[in-house]
Order: C-alpha cells, then sequence, then structure tokens
C-alpha cells in the first residue's frame, strides 16, 4: 500500500494521467470529423486502452489510500469512480452506445479532479453560491409568476411561446437575455396593446436582481 | 387573541401557510396544462379550498395583533388583504375571469411577504432606489429627448417604430438592449444618411449612464 | 440689479421655471401625436408663449448676474441663451422648420441647467472622461486597424458592410454589441473560412478593453 | 552614436514621428475608398515614402541605443523591425498585395510602441491575463465538453452548426453572446426535446465563470 501512495503522490504520475485525459479529449475531438475506417478502428483500440488506463488509474488510488473509508468521502472520487465504472459495461445498443460517448466525454472532466488548482477554484465558485440563495429564489417567483401570467394569458397568441407554464419560463429567459425580445413582444402587443408593461417589467425586476446577485459575489470575495 | 397570537407566530405554522401557498403555486402551474374535465373540477375545488385557507389565515394574523391599527400600517399586510379579498368576490363574466386568475397568480408573492428573509431582501433592494433617483431621471431627459427627436424625424420613415412620442421611447429602449438595433439604423440611414449619430450618441449615453447606476449601487453596498 | 438677483434665486421661481420646461416638454411629446387643427393652432400659440418666457426668464438671469463677464464664463449659461436666441429666429422654409423643431426639443435639457443636482451629476460623468482617455484611444486604434482590414478583405464581399473603412466602423461596432454578428461572420467566411479569427479576436480585445474601462471608473470612482 | 541617442530622445522628434503613423493611419483609411487613378498614384508615392522614413526611424534608433544586444531584448522594437522589413519586400503577386496592405495596415500599431502611456496601458492589461489563467482553462474545458455532446448528438440535426468539434466550439461561443441562440435550440429541441437543458446549463456556467473572471480583475486591480 505504501507503494501505491507513493505512486498516487508522485508528481511524474499525476503528469502522465493529465496527458492521458488530454490524449482521451483529442480522440474525442477527432472522433466528431469524418475519418477512414482504419482510423475509427485505430481510436477504438485507443479508446479501450484509455479506459484500462483510467482503471488502472483508480485502483492505484484507492489501493494507495490509508483509510479505505474516507476515499468515498471525496466527491471527485465518486465521480472518477463511477465515471471508470460506467464505462467498462460493453455497449452494444445502438441507443445507448450514445450514452457510451457522453461518458467517455465526461472523462475530459477528471481533468478538474486531478489539477488541485482547477479543483480549488471550482470549490471557490460552489461555496458563492449558497449566500445568493435567496435572491435566487427572489428571481424564480419572478419568473413563475410572469411565466403563470404569459401562460394565462399569451397562450391563445402563440402556443410554442407561451403554451404551458415551462415552455413560458424559456421564453422568459429569452427575453431576459435580450434574444429578439421585441419579436416576442410585438406579436402579443397585437392582441394586448399593453403587454409591453409585462416586459418591460420583467426586464427592469430580473435586471436588477442579477445586478444585486453581481454585486452580491464582488462584495462576498472582497471582504474575504 | 393571545392564542391567535401564538398561533400567529408558530413556526409550525408558518410552514404549513407556506406549503399551502406552494400548492396554489402549482395549481396554478397545472392549470396553464391541457388538462381532463375531471382534473378541472377536482382544481376548482382546490382552488376554493387555498382561498378559504388564505382568508382564515388572515383573519388569525389580524386577530392576533396587538394593535389593530398598526395592523395595516404594513404595506404587505395590505397586500396581502386586498388579494384575499378579491379573490372571495365570485366573478361569472369571462372578462372578469381573467382578472380572477391573475389575483389567484399574485397570491405566488405571498411568499415574499411570509418568508423574512425575502422581505428583507426586497426591502434592501428597494432601499436602492431612491438613491438613484437622479441617474434615473437623467436617463429619463436622454430617453424623451432621443424619442421627442425619432418621432419627429423618422414617424415618415416607419410608423411602427417612431409613430409618437411613446412608441419611439419603447423602439429606443429596444435600441438600449441591441436588440436587432442595426435594423431599425440601416432603415433610418436610408433617408437621413447620418443617422448613426443618432444611434451610437444614445447608445453611449445610455451605457454610460446605467454604467454609472450600476457603480453607485456597487459603492453604496460597499460603503454599508 | 438687486431685485432681479433676488428674483433668480428664489426656489418659487425656479419651481416655476422647471415647471414650464416641463410643460414645454409635455407639448412636444403632443406634437408627435395626430392632432385635430385648431389643437394644433393652440399648441402653436403655447409654443409662442414658451419661447417668450425663455427670453425673459434668461434676462432676468443676465441682468442678475453681479458680474456681466462671468455669465458666459458658464456653459450652461451660453448653452441656455443659444436655444433661446436661435428659437427666436421666425422659420418659413419646411427645410428649417425641422431645425427649429430641434431646438425646441433641446429645450428639455434646460432641465439640467435649472435643477443642481442633475448638473452636478452631469459634471462628475463628464470628469470621469478624461482619465478613460487612454483606454478610449486604444480602442480606436483596435477599431481602425480592424476596420482597415474588414474593408481590404471583406469589401469585395458585402459591400454595405465593408464597402469602406467608416462603414467598416460602424459594422465592427455592430458586431461589438453582438447584434447579428454571425451573420457578418459566416458570410465572409464563405469566401475566407479563416475569418473567424477576425472576429473572435475583436470581440476579445473590444471586451477586454470594455471591461478594463469599466473598471478604471469603478477604482476612480470607489478612491474618491 | 551620442546624436542619435539625442535624436531618438528628442520630443520634437518623438511627435513627427507619431504625426508620420497618423498620417500613415489616414492614407490606409483614403485606399479603402474609391478614387481616380491619379490619386492612386500619389498615394503609391506617399507610401513608399512612409515606407522609408520609417526604415530611417528605425535606423535612428537602433544607431541611437548604447548597448546593441539589449535593443531586440525589447519585443516592441523587434515588432517595429519586422513591420519595417517585411514592407521593404517588392511585392508583384497578386495574392502576396494583400499581405503588403495587411502589413501596412499593422504599421498603425507602431502607435502603441512610440506613444509610452498606450505601452503602459497594454502592458498592465496584459499582465491582468495569467493570473486569469485557470479561469480561461475552466472556460475552455466547459467549451470543449459541450462541443464534444454538440458535435456527437447534433451533427446529424445542422451540420453547418455541429458538423465537428471546432465548428461546435463556435456555435457554442454565439450561444454564449446571446445572438439567435433560441433559433440554435429550437432546432435541436425539436429533435431532443430535453436540450434546452444543453443551453441553459452552457449559459449559466459561462456566465458564471465569466463573472468570475470579470470579479478576478476588479479584486487585483483594487488590491494594486
Ligand atoms: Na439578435
Ligand atoms: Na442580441
Amino acid at each position: 500500500q505504501a507503494r501505491f501512495f507513493a505512486l498516487r503522490s508522485n508528481k511524474a504520475f499525476e503528469l502522465f494521467v493529465v496527458s492521458v485525459i488530454l490524449f482521451s479529449a483529442l480522440v474525442i475531438g477527432a472522433k466528431t470529423y469524418d475519418m477512414p475506417p482504419a482510423l475509427l478502428t485505430v481510436i477504438g483500440w485507443l479508446d479501450v486502452g484509455i479506459t484500462l488506463f483510467f482503471l488502472v488509474e483508480i485502483t492505484v488510488r484507492f489501493l494507495g489510500e490509508p483509510d479505505k473509508k474516507r476515499f468515498f468521502h471525496n466527491a471527485w472520487n465518486i465521480f472518477d469512480t463511477l465515471i471508470v465504472v460506467v464505462s467498462l459495461i460493453p455497449i452494444e445498443d445502438s441507443e445507448m452506445a450514445l450514452v457510451g460517448r457522453l461518458i467517455r466525454i465526461f472523462r475530459v472532466l477528471r481533468m478538474v479532479s486531478i489539477v488541485p488548482e482547477l479543483r480549488v477554484l471550482l470549490n471557490s465558485l460552489l461555496k458563492a453560491l449558497p449566500q445568493l440563495g435567496y435572491v435566487i429564489l427572489l428571481m424564480f417567483i419572478i419568473f413563475y409568476i410572469y411565466a403563470a401570467i404569459g401562460a394565462t394569458f399569451f397562450a391563445g397568441i402563440n402556443d410554442t411561446l407561451w403554451g404551458d407554464i415551462s415552455i413560458a419560463m424559456l421564453t422568459l429567459f429569452r427575453v431576459m437575455t435580450f434574444e429578439d425580445w421585441t419579436d416576442v413582444m410585438y406579436e402579443t402587443m397585437a392582441v394586448y396593446p399593453l403587454s409591453w408593461f409585462f416586459y418591460l417589467t420583467f426586464i427592469f425586476l430580473t435586471t436588477f436582481a442579477f445586478l444585486n446577485m453581481v454585486i452580491g459575489i464582488v462584495v462576498n470575495v472582497m471582504e474575504t
């Protein structure tokens, strides 16, 4: 076990793992291009090689862990193990094949679990979220109320945009990003001439809440 | 009265009220989907139940108030009472039915009046507004002058966008959000080739005023 | 002169002037709507009244000034006098009539010269500009170089967007606001497949320079 | 050498060099307009004159440098020399002519190498970049994973947008700038109704990472 622990902590080993992950990322990228069948076979074999290497690597890290129980207390270890185990399952079915490809893509995320600086960065990003909990809740309430109003009054005007409350929330998110929002507005203004009030108040409220969220993060970061 | 006061301050009672509000929100959302008539009847009865529960709840809170006059000094209490009273009025008319649905949707806002953290958040947002009063006034003057110029010179080019000063202000808000603003500009540039100057100065002025507003809020928040 | 000075400093007089400006703004707004001829005549007389009142007011302020030379050292006084004098010139010509309407619209800007808080705000905004001089110069150099490249290589592809260097700068400003910028890009990518590099570097550079400008203002404001 | 050094440090000489650069910028701009042949000949001669002047100027600066080796340790000197040397190569070939025009445009960038304030500004901008290294790496990983997913699942829907991983990254950048992103989404939602989840998570992640980058710059600048 001590030898596995030594291997696990070895800087050269870490660098080699990062290289394999980068290589697996390149293989994933390459697959999206049209390729001759011969190359596809090579890539198939490379895929098997990468899968096996990740199996060996996760085993080394597990065996090198002094306290076996603590290994699975780390969310990243669970994520790594899941990715490796699921990619081991042989897939024949064409529908499941897509899921298999998805799992292979998520292997690139292992980059974050290996490079400590990225892990720290992501943790600090995630730590900022709960402090914003109530602003996000307020934003959700704003979205829900406006979507309910939109779905109630505008569903008859355009069913694709306001058909039910979940579609209406997607449309409102679109309005919030200013994506062709006037097209949406002019359409409802033809029936309800005052509906510009609906859109303008929505934009003001969400922009104001969004600004507050940003300022909340700035102040949090500065005070630390 | 003491018992009502105890009930009102009870944490479990508050949680129950929040659950009913959440449930009423779900009912509102469900109504926007197509449903079999049987389910519609059930939802109709649920609606009556929620209305009655809110009537009971507001009565409890009123009776539990030691000083009856102070009850209506709180804007949230007035808002709650209004929502409950108006939703009691029986509506037959199909046009008024829409207003009735609107009132039911606004019941979700009672979430803010019940959860103290949301109330604090909203108050702090509203408190930031008056300090921005003069920036908002300046922005309105910019909008008004540009809208007057737009409605005077461009009304003949596109009546839908520049017909009168209020429509022109809506068009300028669209330009400010960068929503297909070049389409608006190219149209007027065909007649007045120098009108790009109108749009660019407007964008610079409003962006500058908006930035100032944001920075104003940041500085205000930081100094507190 | 002392009586004129007293009148000029009188709070009620200031309030009355503000009301007249607001009223003139309403008249300007009203003119953009379709109106019966009778109302147009009334508005014509109101216009003459407002012009005369402003003439009296600027005379009072000039006569009330203890040091007549200092009066024209104030940019706002020059602005006010110009607006009043130009609006006195009788205009018959239909082309000049538009200029006359423009002058009447600019009278709303007198709001800023009368309300001290707005004047202070605008001055503080203008004071922030020179400190940003070099960032703006850098941005202009970026725009100029990219516009020169665009006009040289893309003029043959779309003459309306890249015809000469000034049109190209307008197109680049459009790209900077993300307004249908992919349409512009896909068009040139059909001829030069690598031209995405042109757009992406431009967006990165200008976004980066813009962020720097914003941060520059924030830091300036905070240090004061 | 001392005389060259004196000339190099002369303020009037610097101002003259700046004027020539500005003049070369105007010549470049003028070339993008349609012109009579006579003017084109004049501009051709001006071009030769500017090239020769820059050759003289860079020679003066090189000869004026006390330590000749140090001259090429400065990145701006290398840039200047390259621009001057490349623009000396006579170009006949029509394809290379475009490269020649590009080099002439880049001469405007010499403005930055001459004006010390711009050089300082650009250096401070570039200095902020490495501190943001890991946020940019994280953003690239997010882009790569989403592009891999997009190219895998959506390539069959729209080959122009999702054909391979590099095209998919360009499309995702477009989504990040909110440029007609709902058109892209509605298209894939017709096949995969849940693909809105793909776009919304992507927008949230990149907006969040971008905000973090901005805040990172603000905090860096403020702490200095
Ligand atoms: Na758009
Ligand atoms: Na847009």
